[in-house]
């Protein structure tokens, strides 16, 4: 039984144009569920550049290990994706599995093995019937057209409870360019990396360690920026293809201001998709913003921040809706990083909760309590001792979250 | 309403010898329950030594910070304890409250204030009204006697569902030595310290520095080896007290055979207790132990146990009684310690699971699946890298935990 869609769903999807230089697939393979799509296959032109983001699991999945590996050509010509299935601690077949999906889909579209990339999402241990893929791969192509962004969304999903889509139009030069973005991910979802997996895709022609540039820094901001339950997946993978159809002045280092356009264009198709996984986040009914500042540095703003998200008492408190910023000051202890006690600061929903230290005298509950029971929760902390600043976001921790997960293989 | 006593409760509670050097009181001083006792007072002779472990939580309460000032001397004559408000993040006002306890119980007792040690524990935030202990105190004080260590472990409860309690006979050379310890802790347990609050006894003669040794070293094997939801109190004490009233040889160093005895008794009344907190675990049906080996070191096993341990997939996995191995080796990826993907081996419950980073052939799950079942469940993970070996423990992540957190304060 298919849980209900997040309540914290958008109301609608945005719908994604056309974008030079990538086809779109999608197919039923029957890997593991029945009646859906589980195989997205996209082509890519060629002279496409890419880069990669991915899980720092050290039992990184086989497709992981070879999208690492075939990615430092920085060359793409073909994505291949299915769910039900993660090829995840499958030893040898896993490679195996890898390696038949790989060669299927160089010979289909014609490129070379390592312009094909691979992802799987689903079971983890059960070793991948590849053959299905392999099979269904030729049939797929039959099918490419430009036109199926939605379809994309909904074929990579597991546990998600809606499809997940975003789209800019930013200007490079004279030129107009576009980003659409796609992603999966509602469990397992912790930096680094945060979406199990999230594909973007771009008619601008920019090499493929610019590409990285812009990549690894837009995901810290916002991939790894979330948090649903602190657990980190074998398979998480963020891959940015450029096509290069974009008819724009040429781009050859990452700080060419006429990348600025672009550069705020891709962080929004990132924080979008990645605010989307968090909605999304198995049992959620609150999307939770955490501010911290005053931090030693960023990075320690991030590790406040990410230990008060990945609390559990916080997060249940925030399904119960209560303001409970004792939880906040317990989270913030227990992070290890710099923290002035005596001058820490809590507002909840933009009202002072506790101030240097302490309870603010004559403590209002009411319109913290209000803003308790909306969809949205808002942190700020300041801990008081340098400007380190960081935002993270992250969900409740519902009932819901225990029955997804209590009896997923079931 | 109470909450119903934790299925993983023992059947009785040990029956705990008086013991020469200690007496106890307790009283319901009404700090925050009704018809309860919130107030714990221990006498200890003139002479006792003490050690303690704390809270690494960085926003520590106004109780530890003094409890860790007044220990640097080493010696104690009372233990005043309250339930039901945790006296942190009170600002100043945390600090005068703390000074005012120790004051009324230094002049109660007859000692110097650096000899009274005072925990609280209970809700964050709320200024703690100390008066109501300041006046309990001298009534509680007429009611000191050597046998109430079952009403002295009630004493210092908040959410636990039952009191919890240890003791072993020892020797050193021919006398025989009594320990008793007493904890309480059932949420906001993690690393590091693990219970918020746990108090050993013992009649032996031990100057502090050997105490501090043997409790640092005993704590890292108990308490600071459970976890219940990762999350660490600003409360968190655990303090050894030795009164010296045994007649036994003189000891002067940490690794005096003489104390081979009594170093195992002690070990045994931490773990005892450690392990009741995790039994009394919010919401906890499963009792877990997660033994992890072949790591790079004993530390990098623990780490690798903690990720697994706190894991909320595997957690709720475990009260789903779903033998998902996958879940395990996401959980070791993402720990950040080395292991071989190739070489890992997981044992669920004494059966292989999986070996050499893949399932077993002709893996047969029944077995498996009944061992799940139960109320103890066993992990054995080999991450083949090394010799480094750590057990850990911890309960599963159910519905009643959301229950208990969602609404504590409410």
């Amino acid at each position: 039984m298919a849980p209900p869609i997040s309540p914290l769903a958008p109301d609608s999807f945005p719908h994604l144009p056309p974008l030079a230089g990538v086809r779109l697939a999608t197919f039923a393979s029957g890997l593991r569920y029945k009646g859906r799509t589980d195989l997205l296959l996209a082509e890519l032109a060629p002279g496409t550049s890419m880069a990669g983001v991915y899980t720092r699991s050290l039992a990184s999945s086989a497709p992981v290990d070879w999208c690492r590996k075939a990615g430092a050509k920085g060359k793409a010509q073909a994505l291949v994706v299915n769910s039900g299935n993660a090829n995840a601690f499958t030893g040898r077949q896993g490679d195996e599995a890898v390696g038949a999906t790989v060669k299927a889909a160089a010979g289909l579209i014609g490129c070379k093995e390592t312009e094909v990339f691979v992802s799987s999402t689903g079971t983890i241990g059960v070793p991948l019937p590849y053959e299905k893929i392999t099979a269904a791969l030729p049939k797929a192509a039959l099918n490419l057209k430009a036109d199926a962004w939605l379809d994309a969304a909904k074929a990579i999903m597991t546990t998600d409870t809606y499809p997940k889509l975003a789209s800019r139009r930013v200007r490079i030069g004279d030129a107009t360019v576009t980003i659409n973005g796609i992603a999966k991910g509602s469990g397992m979802i912790a930096p680094d990396m945060a979406t199990m997996l999230a594909y973007v895709f771009t008619d601008a022609k920019l090499p493929a360690p610019i590409l990285q540039s812009l990549l690894t820094r837009g995901a810290d901001k916002s991939f790894n920026a979330i948090t649903v339950d602190s657990d980190t997946s074998t398979s998480d993978t963020l891959i940015l293809f450029a096509t290069g159809q974009a008819q724009h002045p040429r781009i050859t280092h990452t700080n060419d201001p006429k990348l600025k356009d672009f550069r705020a264009g891709l962080d929004a198709v990132l924080l979008e998709l990645a605010h989307l996984v968090v909605r999304d986040g198995e049992g959620a009914t609150k999307f939770v913003e955490i501010t911290v500042s005053g931090a030693a540095s960023a990075k320690a703003a991030k590790r406040i921040g990410l230990s008060v998200a990945n609390s559990p008492l916080m997060k249940t408190a925030i399904a119960g809706e209560d303001a409970n910023w004792g939880r906040v000051v317990m989270a913030v202890g227990k992070a290890g990083e710099k923290a002035d006690r005596d001058r820490l600061t809590i507002r909840i929903g933009g009202f002072d909760v506790a101030c240097n230290g302490a309870a603010v005298p004559g403590y209002d509950e009411t319109p913290v309590a209000n803003h308790m029971k909306g969809q949205n929760v808002k942190f700020e902390i300041d801990v008081g001792v340098g400007k380190g600043r960081f935002t993270v976001w992250t969900c409740d921790l519902t009932h819901g979250y225990i029955d997804i997960n209590g009896s997923y293989r079931t």
